[in-house]
């Protein structure tokens, strides 16, 4: 199977995960990992296995986070395999409040086809409370 | 002038960030970051200017912040010209207090003979407030 072009797919994946998410689907969220992704959450170990993956996305829904946006700034590839993406995001309530905002470094790895999440890190760009 | 394999270079280059950082030296700090380097902090917009990157080092350093650690727990080599570490970093004030402790992500990349960070972001493994 022919996969795309980084700068082109990548931000359909993300689009993917917009919709994962606003379902509540953390198993769908977490598909879109590779199978040796690595998370770094704030305020939290890194974490490595699928399983915890799904179930920190999970705990994220769980605390009444329940629209995401993804909005990518640059996507940089680094060789025919590997691309890093710098982007925005969003998490917010069902209510539509806005639960936090900030910026990630996505670097992506293609696996099985498909362009696959490898490392997700972000940070806030609120104020320091 | 002949550069280091990534896994070898690097954590010599994190040695002079945290030697630099214990002087209070913001310009030889930054003069470790690639010309078009990028660093994400916390509660900031991204840093894209290098004069940009040494003010904000500087800042930490005025907030009193005067010590950090930076413990390397893998470097894996993307392309023959760039690398991405993962690691551990602790912040602490001049009495030796802990003022943060967390994770980094950093994309390494070959310019002017040596390896140069290019892109920054991390977070604090401390819970939540």
């Amino acid at each position: 199977m022919a996969v795309g072009k980084a700068p082109e797919t990548i931000p359909h994946v993300n689009q993917a995960f917009v919709t994962a998410f606003g379902k509540g689907d953390a198993q769908a969220v977490a598909a879109l990992y590779a199978s040796r992704a690595q998370v770094f959450p704030p305020h939290s170990d890194v974490l490595e296995n699928p399983d915890t993956i799904r179930a920190f996305w999970q705990s994220v829904m769980d605390m009444g986070i329940r629209q995401a946006s993804l909005e990518t700034v640059d996507i940089e590839p680094v060789s025919d395999t590997m691309a890093i993406e710098r982007g925005r995001y969003t998490l917010s309530l069902d209510s539509g409040t806005l639960a936090d905002q900030g910026k990630y470094l996505v670097v992506w790895t293609q696996q099985d086809g498909a362009w696959k999440i490898y490392r997700d890190i972000w940070n806030t760009n609120q104020p320091r409370q």
